[in-house]
Formats: structure tokens, sequence, C-alpha cells
């Protein structure tokens, strides 16, 4: 299986200056050589060699790992980045023009990653930027774990370990340390790195046809970072199992890759490899630290996690662990203005975190308030006969909810709403605390959040919830028509905000919003509240039955066509207009029978 | 064509719960609450809601679009993300623990993503935490830019926006204003954005069987964040064709999605899906800020390009414009702990940034200096006769060369070496300053890099180059044996380094290393310099025939079996040992017959 790969470029000869030109529009503190496409050099914004008092840190290698290195560059990390192009070395050429762009009289100091053409390049450079009187040193970084020692240090390819090591070397430049002093800290860290690597699937070279040579099932164990084959291939595992032999690899007295023992202090770097998503690489980490402290006795100072040095869009992860000393924290927590070295992971970790334990509910009431009072107040019996008579009607309408909905959406519109109005009914009869209007209100939207799944489930808990706001917002039990009307509004307002739907778009707030309007403007015109009740219930019978000539814009229906919409109203506009009708003529029947 | 996805995790059902575990142990300032597998809240570790003051902002939505929203907590953004399962809301319940676990008496803002789950789920626990007694807003981010506007709220979905709204929002409460002020900047900022996104393949969902509908040549235009399909399919274009579409659709005057015309200033997000390597979404920033620039006549403020709203693993980008003010900078710039909010974005970025001129070399030679004097003195007729002799014997054992290389390597060894042999004796008669020992050495080397490719050439380069710069810092004219001894010396170490190998590795190396210490012994026993030569050209020929017995451990040759090897020496010891010889004979004969 064989397949070109799409790719988000244009010519792919191009790709890696005009990665550079996107990376330098993304961060005004960075620049780059006039040199395309030769020389390929990203630079410090503000640093001119004339006048650079610091020791200048300067890496690079091959391109396609980005955001190593080009994103590293940055006051407190590296002074210049030399990019090769995909997977190439740089040349000489593009070396000496980026030591000559950056160093001063302090001289610099180069991160090489262990591969031989990047060890010739720049070591060519090297001296030849010395036989010009430049002073260089250069650091060697080959961080591998995965083939066996005895191939010596061609064997030990650089890999996510060298982003350590640049920043350290770094911090300890924009710290005022001499030539041979930085140097000797990058040399230093680079001897206490491991680095192994797991990919998933190859990597996709701009330009180039990619075959999947690993199949469904595999991964390769003990990778570099050009897309090369692993030094292993295994069935694919939980990350756990993976997580658990690259540390003993790692860390394995016998090959004796990194000096760290029992009782000793770390840092882990979980690298993505590209095409790793964030959450895959989380859990690795997760998974890596209680490893390193209980399986390997070992103290975690850091966690890295993050995509640091990649192939280009390789699924798969690399874990490196680094010896932490005091002095090494330091140079790693220093602040840096580099755009891709991670923050906000410095700081003392515990040695496990206990989870924040779940607050409470801050309500003031208790349980006792939840039942149904022993008397009820004049006030509380409307209430009670109301509830029972919308209940009461939802009920009776389940067969036509359905058969309408059967036409314009999944069908089950009157099921759901039977299913809370017989909740209500039966709640209402023990533990609906009926004096408390407010209380109760609320108290429905429990009963139907229990009851009732789906989108007009939560629409109506979220009624029942923004009217028992309002109405205990007034503060007082005794509720005036007014304050009705505004809880109404209230309520209306926030199923319309958090539902989507605005008034023509088809749904229930095609009747409320009618009802609404009509309550206010005939208790504006100083109409009987009865009345105007019973007047707001007739306009939201006649804005339920409007809704058959809309089209939808929310919700199921908007992929139901014009046609068959317009021989039916919304269920869910209708079942509002019967409760509410209900509603307002049981309490005019029971105060005109009075 | 459907396959079970390699995925780094354990259990699908637990990949949100582990993820968040491996991100608090990565982040110090952030913590979870103790509510797993129901409650998923990332909060900042510092906050506790009964001493805060400042207003919460909180955020969230269903999980796979890491780093959102988790990764955006921390002083300055976010106070805490809900996180859904993959693709799903959160519950109500969780939502409503992250309200009351981090919100004082300044009231929290909640930013919502525009599904109808996160509305409705983000809905209900706003009117609960409002009944508890909580101060509540909420702001609903609506930006997708690819859907007809006749789809109303319902078609704008929340996609890469909403980072830029929940760091306005973040700065604003971090910045002590009160909760409707910090509500009216997110809702002011959520109406100026647009988003369109590109998706070059499908996600992988953990657990699930992905199906790639997309097939090897097409696109998806104007898609979610959830792995559905895109409002188009088309064939894959340039990036450079893709952006320009994108930009003209988010910013149409027809659909006026956003209230951004010709003159205004603007900010572009860049965001990755999840699989798209940096490499590829730099590219797209290099090219959609001159098309804003020039196509639409904006002034581009600030470029942010990376991954921070994805879907899993999906391949492909999406690009946001938001319109930007003054105060709307000020928030973006505001510093922030949230991990994930990029850095060194801020600053002012000039119209087009001019690359920096490429400096030229630092060396005060000046070309009149790189010619053959009219005059030669003693030393340089010495140093001319003993070039010839070792160039020579370099060129008498091309096939000799060619042939052992054909055994344990490409078989050019021989070839590439006459070909550096050749180049010598040419420039030798043309403008080597042989009067400087040094230069000419250094001239040797350009020599070699001009004619020799490859690995042998550039250790050769490197090897004159180090010697080069040791007998320059000697800062005579007249070398003593003993200087010819460390420049040896020198240059081997040079090559040791950049080349990797060390003795006994059957490189070059077994001819020099012993040549070099013979050298040094014979001298520091008080031989005269002549026979010390003598004697240490032949302990390099006995360790280059030495290698016949060595198994190789760097370059090509590392990759044969031992039994081939063992019948030939290896041919760049044998080129040394020859040259070395010829030229230390060469100079005995000269001196004996004066």
């Amino acid at each position: 299986m064989a397949f070109h790969p799409k790719k988000l470029i244009n010519d792919p000869k191009d790709a890696v200056t005009e990665y550079i030109e996107g990376l330098v529009e993304t961060y005004p503190g960075l620049q780059h050589l006039d040199g395309f496409p030769e020389v390929k050099v990203v630079l410090r914004a503000d640093v001119s060699p004339q006048t650079y008092d610091k020791v200048a840190v300067i890496s690079g290698g091959g391109s396609g790992h980005e955001p190593a290195h080009a994103g590293y560059v940055g006051e407190g990390m590296l002074t210049a980045a030399i990019c090769g192009d995909v997977f190439a070395s740089p040349t000489v050429d593009a070396i000496l023009a980026g030591i000559r762009a950056v160093t001063g009289p302090m001289g610099c100091l180069l991160v090489v990653t262990n591969y031989t053409g990047d060890r010739l390049n720049f070591g060519l450079a090297a001296e030849q930027a010395k036989s010009e009187g430049y002073k260089v040193e250069t650091v060697i970084v080959g961080d591998d774990c995965a083939l066996p020692p005895r191939r010596g240090i061609v064997g030990r390819r650089g890999l996510a370990g060298t982003v350590l090591v640049n920043k350290i070397a770094g911090a300890a430049a924009s710290a005022g340390l001499s030539l041979s002093d930085v140097a000797a800290e990058a040399k230093c860290a680079s001897e206490m790195i491991g680095t192994m690597g797991v990919g998933l699937s190859v990597c996709t070279i701009p330009g180039q046809v990619t075959s999947d040579r690993l199949g469904p099932e595999k991964m390769e164990l003990g990778l570099g970072i050009h897309g090369e084959t692993g030094a292993a291939v295994a069935d694919i595992q939980p990350v756990d199992v993976i997580v658990s032999h690259v540390l003993q690899q790692i860390l394995s007295p016998e090959t004796g890759y990194v000096p760290i023992t029992r009782g000793n202090r770390v840092v882990l770097l979980v690298n993505g490899l590209g095409g790793t998503p964030l959450m895959e690489l989380m859990i690795a980490a997760g998974k890596a630290v209680p490893k390193l402290q209980l399986e390997h006795g070992l103290a975690v100072d850091r966690v890295y996690t993050g995509s640091f040095m990649t192939s280009l869009d390789m699924a798969g992860f690399s874990l490196t662990i680094m010896k932490s000393e005091e002095s090494v924290l330091k140079y790693l927590d220093a602040p840096t203005r580099a755009p891709h070295w991670p923050v906000a992971v410095d700081g003392i970790r515990p040695f496990a975190k206990i989870p924040v334990a779940m607050p409470s509910s801050n309500t003031t009431k208790g349980d006792e308030s939840i039942s149904r009072p022993p008397e009820l107040t004049e006030q509380a019996r409307l209430l009670e006969l109301t509830i029972e008579a919308a209940a009461n009607s939802i009920i009776q309408l389940r067969d036509s909810l359905n058969e309408w909905d059967g036409k314009v959406g999944d069908g089950d519109c009157g099921s759901t709403m039977y299913k809370g109005a017989t909740a209500i009914l039966e709640d209402l009869k023990t533990y609906y605390p009926l004096n408390d209007t407010a209380e109760t209100i609320s108290e429905i939207g429990s009963s139907l959040r229990r009851v009732m799944g789906g989108t007009s489930g939560i629409i109506y808990v979220i009624f029942c919830k923004a009217a028992y706001a309002q109405l205990k917002s007034n503060g007082k039990t005794e509720i005036s028509a007014k304050q009705w009307a505004e809880t109404l509004e209230a309520a209306i307002d926030a199923v319309s905000k958090y539902g989507g739907a605005r008034a023509g778009f088809r749904t229930m707030l095609d009747a409320l919003i009618p009802a609404s309007t009509a309550l206010k403007e005939r208790l504006d015109a100083g109409d009987d509240p009865l009345n105007a009740f019973v007047l707001s219930s007739e306009a939201a019978l006649a804005g339920a039955e409007s809704t058959m000539h809309m089209e939808a814009q929310a919700g199921r229906s908007s992929y139901i066509s014009a046609d068959t919409l317009s021989v039916v109203p919304d269920p869910g506009a209708m079942a509002v207009a019967t409760w509410y009708r209900a509603a307002a003529l049981a309490l005019k029947d029971h105060c005109s029978a009075e």
C-alpha cells in the first residue's frame, strides 16, 4: 500500500523556506538571513555580532523536526538555528553564515545532533570559523538508547534530549558564562540524557510517496527522527506497557546509557513525533511519572509533555530521562523568549497530586423543606390545581404529539412529554413544597431532569430553573401578575439563549413568545390578570399552530423538506400551547366557580 | 478502506481521565476535581472559591480538542475547564461542580462553544448555579463561516476562535473587571471572529474504527471539529490556493459573518487540527499574512500559529480572523500562566520583514595573498615537494583503494582520493601561498572541498582546517617539529570529534593515531625530527594494515560481516598511511641528498 501524501504545501522544494517565512511572520522576535534557498538560518532579531556580549548558542540540522530547532530561537535559548532541507544536514556555508551573523567577542557554542552529516558539516564550519578568528566550541548530543552500546557514538543518535541541552546551554549563556563554561554545562547535560522512541506510523516527506511499512497492528521500537526503521518491530500494546518497556530500556543498568540510579532525581520529557494528539502524550506522561517513582525509585522534578522534536507527521512518541540537579533545574526554569520552549512546567511538584475534593452545593435550603407541607395556603392550592391540569393535558395529548413528531422528528415527543407529566403528578403528591411557589417550580425542573432525556428535556429543565431564579430574586412569597409575566420572560430568554433558537425557528418558542407578549400587553393595558392569562394562552395556541407554515431553523427538523413540514405543526410548540392553555383555563374555572 | 486505529492509549473509556492525570503531572499549577469518571474538571491549583477575588472564567466541552480547553487553564486565562468525553458535551453535574469549585463573590463567566449539547448543559448548569446564589454570565461563541448564514446561530459552530475569546475574557477578569464587564468584553470579541477549517483526513476516535471517506486526493472545506463531514469536498490544491479561498470565505462581504472591512486591523490564528506538522501550519501562516495585507487591505497585528483547537489527529487546519483594536491586543498580549497559550507572539510587527543581510567572512587576508609567491623560501620548497610526493602516491594507489573499498564500501574510495590529489597538484602550481605553511594547508582543504564529495572529503577538509587553525595559533612562520606534532594531534582530535570515530573503529584514525603517538614519542625521546617523521610513517602503515583485523564501528563498513572485513584493510586508513609515508620519505631523501 503506497499513496501520494496530502500535504499543506506548495512546491516541496520550497517547503523549508516557506516554513521559515511563516515562522518569522508569527514571531516578531525572529528573523532570517537573506540567503534562500541555500542558506536557511533563523536568528534573534535583536542580536548583532558587533554588540552581542553573550556566548551565542547555535543549533540546527535537517528540517522536518519542527519546532526543532528554529522554534527554540529566542533570548535564553538559541541565538540562531541553521535549517537544512527536510532530513538533510545544512551546508557548511549556511552554518558559517549563521555563526558570522550572531557571534560576538564571547564566541559561540554549536550544539550538534549526532548524525554523520551534521557532525561533519558543523565540524567543518567550526574549523573554518576558528580560522576566521571566531571562538567556537562544539558539543555533540547522542541521547539515543535504542541500539546496542558497542556501536560507539555512531549508534547514539541525537534525539529529543537535544532540546534540553539547548535550553541549558542557552540559559547558561544568558547568565553571562564564558564560552568554555557554557560548553562544559552543555556537555555535562548531554551525558546525563537518555531517549528512546516508539513509532506507530511512518512519516510523510513532502513530495515523496509514503509506504506504510508498519501496517495496521505493528509499532516500531527504538527509532530515529528521520523516518528510518526502528530497532525492533512489535505488536501494538496499551501505552502502559509501552511506557514501561521504554523506561526499562533507557534506565537499564546493563547498557549503562545514563548515569541514573535509584534515589536520583530526574526530568522527564514526553515528546510527540508530530502526528500524535496531545491527549495521547499526556496519557503517556501520566503513566510514566508513577512508574519512574515507584518502579525505578526516582524523584521526578519536571515533566515536559508536547511535540518538541518531531518527524514531520509521524505517529508515536519518545521518552527522555535526564538526571536532574539544582543547577540543571535553574537553567531549565530560567525564562526564555524562545516560542516553543514549554511554559508553566516550573515549580515544586508534589510526589503525588491529591485531587481537589468536590465542593458541595451552595444552597441554604435543607432537606426538610423539600416535602409537601401539611397545610396548603390558598396560593398553593391554586398552584396545585394548575399543575395538575397542565400535566393531565399533556398526558391526553401523547398520541397526537407522537404522530406529529413522527413526520418531522424521531416520533417520541409525546412519549417523552408523557413521562415528564406523569413524574410531575407523582412528585406533586409527595414532596413539592407547594407553599413556596419558586421552590415548587424548581422541583418540577428536578422531576423533569430525572425522567426526560434529550434536548427537549433539558430545555424544560432550563425553563424551570430560570423561572425559579427569577421568582427567587423577588424575595417575596406573594407573586404578582406582573412578576409572573417577568418570570415567563426570563424563562423564555434562557431557553432562547441556551437553545439557540429565536421566534420563527419552528420551536416551542413560537408558542411561548406570543404568550409572553400577549400577557405583558394585556397587563400593561390594565386587564384583569385572569383574563390576561387566558388571552395569553390563546396567543400561545395560535402561535403554535402557525409553526405549520415555518421552515425549521434549529434541531432535527431543519433537515426536513418544507413540503413535509407544512402539513404538521411543531410538536414542541403544540405541547407548550396545550399545557399553558390547560393551566389558564383551570385557574379561570376555579376562580369563577368560587 | 477501514482500519483499526493505532492509538497510544490504554482503555478507550479511560482516555480522557488519563489525559487529565498526565496534564496535572506536567503542570504544577493545575489540579483536577476528585470526581472521575463523571466529573472531569481541570482547575487552577491556586484558586479556592472562598478567597478568589476575580471573576472566574470557565470554558469546556467535549474532549478530543486538546490543548483546548484544559491546556488554557492558568492565571490570566481560564480558571477551570470542564471536559466531556471525546466529542461529547460534559454533564450538567460536571459543569456545576466546576462552577462551585472556583466561583467566588465576583461570579463566573461561562464561555460556551455553540453546539446544542454544550449550550444546553452549560445553560442548565448556569441556571442551577444562579438558583444556588452564584453570579453567572454566559457567552456563546459561534465563529464558523462555512455554512450559509440563514441557518442562524445553530449553523455557526464554535471553532478555534473560542481560544481567543477565552484569552480576552481571562485577561479582562485578571485585570479585575466586574462580571458584566468581563462578559461584555467576551461577547464583543465573539462577534468579531470568523473561522473556517480545511481537512485532509478524518480523525481517529479512541476505540472506534476509522474510515477514510476522503481518499488520497480530496480535501473537505468548511468542517467542524468533531470529525463531521465538511460543507464541500474538493481536489487537494497547493496551500496557497486553499489559504486564498478560506480567507475569501471568511471575509466575504456577502455573507457578512465578520464586521471586517478594508483598512481594518486584524489578528490571524492558524490552527492545526492535530495531525498536521508545524512546518505546514507555518507555510500557511506565511502565505496568509501577505494575502490579508495585499488582497484584503488589512493590517495584521498578531499571528498565532500552532495546534490550539484540534480534532484528535485530523490532518488539516483552520484560519481564524479577528478584528483587532488596542483594547483587544492589550488582553491578548497580557501575560498568562496558561500552559498552551502561545508565547513570543506579542510585539510590534513590521508590515514586511526585510531579511538580515548575510554577513561576510571575518578573515583579514585579502585575495592577493592567495597566489603562488614569485620567490619560494627554503621551507616552502620542502613543503612543495612533500605535497607533490603525497599527492602522487595517492594517484598511484587509486586502483588498490577502489578494489579494497569494493569489498567493504561503495568502491569509490580510490576515485574520490584521486580527484583530491589531482586537484591539489593543479592548485599547487597556480595559487598555493607556499611561503605561508598554514595558509597553504588551508588551501589544500579548499581544493579538497571543491572536488571531493561525501564523508571522506569533508573529513579531510576538517583535518586541514583544524591543522590550519593550530598552525595559525602559533603566530610564527617558522614551524618547529614539536609544533608539527601538535598540529597533527589537533587535526586528529577534530576528525575524531566531528567524525565520531576513535582508535580501533577501522577508519583513517587507525593510521593517524599511531603516527601521531610515534611522532610525539620519538621527539620527546630527543630523536632527529626527520627520523622521527619516518618512524612515525612506519607506525601509520602498521596501523593501517592492522585494520584488517578490526570490526567496523562507524560508517558503511559497520554493516559488513567480520569475515569479509578480515581479508582487506580499511581503504581510508591505507590512503592516509600511503600519503603520510610518501611525504616522510620524500622529505628524508631530499635532505640526505643535500
